[in-house]
C-alpha cells in the first residue's frame, strides 16, 4: 500500500464514522418502501466480509459465467413434450432486464436434439431453380458482407396455454420468446450469387440435424430482411441456436428459422413439408385450418410483476414488460393496472427497433387492495393487440399456434400474483 | 415417423440425388474465391454424421455454453500485472461479430480479485452533502424506475501498447474494450432522493472490494446520464463486472465505473483518491500531469484482418471492426488500404447510438500483394480520430492513458498480417 492508498483510507474510515453517528437519520427511499420496511433495514456493517479478503483471481474461467446467486435464473422445459431430444425450453423472462436474452437463456424447440457439428466440415448447398448450384463453407460464408441487427424471435406456439388451460408464470405463457443481435450474411446474397431462374417462388430450407427440419421460405422474405445467421450476440451461434448456421426469418414464426441450416433448394411452389402440413398450421373453428400463417402478430406481456412473483409490501415500483411485432416497430404499448377500464401510455425504451423486442416501462404505487395489471402493444401498421376475449371469438379455441391476446396478472391482497386468465 | 415425415424424406433424397448428379458445376461462390479453392473444396457428404444420430437433449445445461468447437475464443491476461487478483483481461475482439460484447467476453480489470458479494446483504449508502443519508438494498433500488442502454466501456489504459512497445495481436492492443446493454437507476433519482445540499460539485464512489476502490466524478456527469446499475445483456451483472451493483459513467474511461458499488458521498471538491492523483493522470512531454481526463476520444480499429490473422488466398472478403467515441455517437468511418495515401468511407451498420460500439463494415478485393489497412473516426463533434504520429507530437510518449492513434495492420505478400507500428 503506497502513501496515496494510507491516506484515501484514513480518509474513508472517517468519513464512515461521520456517516454511522448519523445513522438515526438513515431510512431507505421514502417514496419507494414503508416505514415499516425501512425500519426493518439493518444498518450495513462497517466492512463487509468480501471487502476484508482478497478476491478470485482475473480470468478464472476465461469465460465467465453468471454469478452463483443467479443459479435460479435458467431455462425450463416446456411440459408435455414426449422426448427430451424432440422438445422445447423456456427463458426465464420475469428474470430479464433488458432487449437482449443472454445467448444462455434463449429459448430451445428442437425435433431431434442439438447436433454436434463440425464446422469445417459443415457446407450450405444451394440448388433446385439456380443458374449454378453452389456449395458453401463456413469460410466462403464468413468473407460474404455481412450485417449485425437485433430482432426478437418467438415460437408460433407461444402462449398456447392461453388458450385454454392458463399457465401460472411468464415464463411458461411467454417463454418461448428471446430477442438477440444476429449476425449474418443477407440471404439475397447469396441467391443473387446462384441466380435465380424465372418463376421460383418458394425456398425449401433443411437443417442437418437428425430430423432433417425442412420449411418452405416465400422467396419476397428471403429477397427482403432473410440472413443465413452464424453469430448470436457478439459471438459465434451457440449450439442450441444452430451452430454454426440458421436462417433467420425477422418476424416469422420461430419454426421457419431453420437451423443447423445445410440446403437452400429454390422452386416454384411450396414443398408442403411435416413442419406446414400437419403442424404450424391454425385450426379454426368451422374446421379449416390456415396454411403459412408466418408472420407474428403485434404482442406484449408484462413480466414483472407476473405470475409467481409476489409483491413484498404496497408502495411504488416499476412495471417492467416487453412488446413485439412481426410487421416492425411497436408505436405504442398502454398498461392497464385496472383490469382493463383505463389504459395509460408506458414509456417505450429507446431504441424502437423493427422486427425486436420493446421494453417498456411504468412506474406505479400499489396501493395494497386487489388489482389487475394488462398491457397492450401497437405496432407500426396501427395493428391493435386483441383482448383474450375477442381473439377467441374469431379463432375459436382449436388452434395451437398464434396466440396474442393481452395478458392479466392479478395482485392479490396479500401481494401474490396469479394469471388472470385462471 | 408419420406418413409426412416419410413423404418429406422420400422427396429430399430425390432432390439430393439430382442435385449431386450435376455437382460437377459445383463451386464455392465464384465472387469470393479463386478458381483454385473452389475446385479444393469437397463436395459436401450425403448425410453428414451428425444427422445420423438423435443430438444431446433439450435443456442440457438449463444455462446454456459456446460451442466446444469455440473454445479458443476466451479472455486472456493481461501482461505484466505483479498478482492475478491486481490484474487485467482482454475482449478477444478479432472474434466478435456485434456490437454487443457476450458477458463471458468482457475485458476485466481488478485492483484486489472479484468479491463473492451475497446480494441480499448488499447495501448501497449515499452521504455527505446530502439532506438525508440514504441506505438501499438491492431491493430497494430494483423498485425504482430503471433504464436500459446499450454504451461501450473503455478502460482508459487501453492500447498502451502503441505507445512505445507495439503489440502483435488487436486483442493485446485494443481488448480492454467491451460494449454491452446496460440497465439500472439514473443516479440522478438516487441523488434526488437524497437531496443534494448547495454547493456540492463532486461525488465519492466506493467499490466493496478489498482494495476499496475509489473515484472522484463530478457532479453535472452524475446528473447527466450515469446509471446505477445491476444488469447487463438482460441478465443480472456478471461478479467480475461488479455483481450486485456498480457505476456506469457512458463515455467516461473504465476505471471510474465503479464496480460493486458501495457508498457513494457527496462533497465540494474531488477527493484525490490514488486512483486520480498517482494512476489515471497523463504524464505530458513538459513533465507536467494532466488530471482529471475522463472523457474517451473518438477511436476506431479493425478488428477483421488484425494481427495474428492470416489471409488464405487473394479474393473478396469484408474488413469488420468497431468505432466510438465518448462524446457521442460516431459521425463517420474512413478505412485505407493503402497506408493512408486514400481514405474510403465504410458502412456505419445500424443502430448508431451514442456512447456506444458503432460497427463498421467495407467490402474490399486482397490482390496478394502488400497492403496496409487502417480505419479513422469521426465523432459527432468533428473530432477525427489522430495518426500515431500526430498523437505522440502532442502528448509525447510519457503517457500511460488514453491512447487514440490511427491503428495500421499489415497486410504481407503471404497474408500474414501484423502490426503496422512494430
Amino acid at each position: 500500500m503506497n502513501d496515496d492508498e494510507t491516506a484515501t483510507t484514513a480518509s474513508v474510515t472517517r468519513s464512515r464514522r461521520r456517516f454511522f453517528a448519523g445513522s438515526a437519520t438513515l431510512a431507505a427511499a421514502s417514496l419507494l418502501t414503508t416505514p415499516a420496511r425501512a425500519a426493518q433495514s439493518a444498518p450495513p456493517s462497517l466492512v463487509p466480509p468480501w471487502m476484508r479478503v482478497q478476491g478470485r483471481p482475473v480470468v478464472s474461467p476465461a469465460y465467465g459465467q453468471p454469478s452463483p446467486h443467479e443459479a435460479a435464473v435458467v431455462r425450463i422445459p416446456f411440459p408435455g413434450t414426449p422426448t427430451d431430444t424432440s422438445a422445447a425450453s423456456l427463458t426465464p423472462l420475469q428474470r430479464l432486464h433488458g432487449i437482449v436474452t443472454p445467448s444462455g437463456l434463449v429459448f430451445e424447440r428442437h425435433h431431434a436434439g442439438i447436433p454436434d457439428i463440425v464446422p469445417d466440415q459443415h457446407r450450405l448447398l444451394v440448388h433446385g431453380m439456380v443458374k449454378q448450384p453452389l456449395a458453401f463453407s463456413m469460410d466462403d460464408l464468413m468473407r460474404f458482407p455481412s450485417v449485425s441487427r437485433l430482432h426478437f424471435l418467438e415460437c408460433s406456439g407461444n402462449t398456447v396455454s392461453e388458450w385454454k388451460t392458463p399457465a401460472a408464470t411468464v415464463q411458461r405463457t411467454h417463454g418461448l420468446l428471446s430477442c438477440c443481435e444476429w449476425t449474418g450474411v443477407p440471404l439475397a446474397a447469396i441467391l443473387d450469387e446462384a441466380g435465380i431462374e424465372s418463376g421460383a417462388a418458394w425456398i425449401l430450407a433443411e437443417g442437418a440435424d437428425a430430423a432433417a427440419m425442412t420449411r418452405s421460405v416465400p422467396i419476397d422474405k428471403a429477397m427482403d430482411d432473410a440472413l443465413v445467421v452464424y453469430a448470436q450476440n457478439g459471438e459465434m451461434l451457440r449450439p442450441e441456436q444452430g451452430y454454426p448456421l440458421r436462417l433467420l426469418l425477422p418476424g416469422f414464426e420461430g419454426n421457419m428459422n431453420v437451423k443447423w441450416l445445410r440446403r437452400l433448394k429454390v422452386g416454384a411452389r411450396p414443398f408442403m413439408t411435416r413442419e406446414e402440413t400437419s403442424k404450424y398450421t391454425d385450426l379454426m373453428p368451422d374446421g379449416e385450418a390456415r396454411q403459412f400463417t408466418f408472420l407474428m402478430e403485434a404482442k406484449s406481456v408484462i413480466v414483472r410483476p407476473s405470475g409467481g412473483l409476489r409483491l413484498e409490501h404496497p408502495g411504488g415500483q416499476e412495471i417492467f414488460g416487453f412488446a413485439w411485432s412481426g410487421h416492425g416497430r411497436i408505436r405504442r404499448v398502454e398498461v392497464s393496472t385496472d383490469a382493463g377500464h383505463t389504459w395509460q401510455d408506458a414509456r417505450r425504451q429507446e431504441p424502437v427497433l423493427p422486427k425486436c423486442l420493446t421494453a417498456f416501462r411504468l412506474p406505479w404505487r400499489w396501493d395494497g387492495s386487489p388489482a389487475v395489471l394488462q398491457s397492450r402493444a401497437t405496432d407500426q401498421t396501427g395493428y391493435i393487440q386483441p383482448t383474450r376475449e375477442a381473439l377467441i371469438a374469431v379463432r375459436g379455441t382449436n388452434s395451437y399456434y398464434h396466440y396474442n391476446g393481452i395478458q392479466g396478472w392479478k395482485i392479490a391482497a396479500d401481494g401474490g400474483v396469479t394469471n388472470a386468465n385462471a
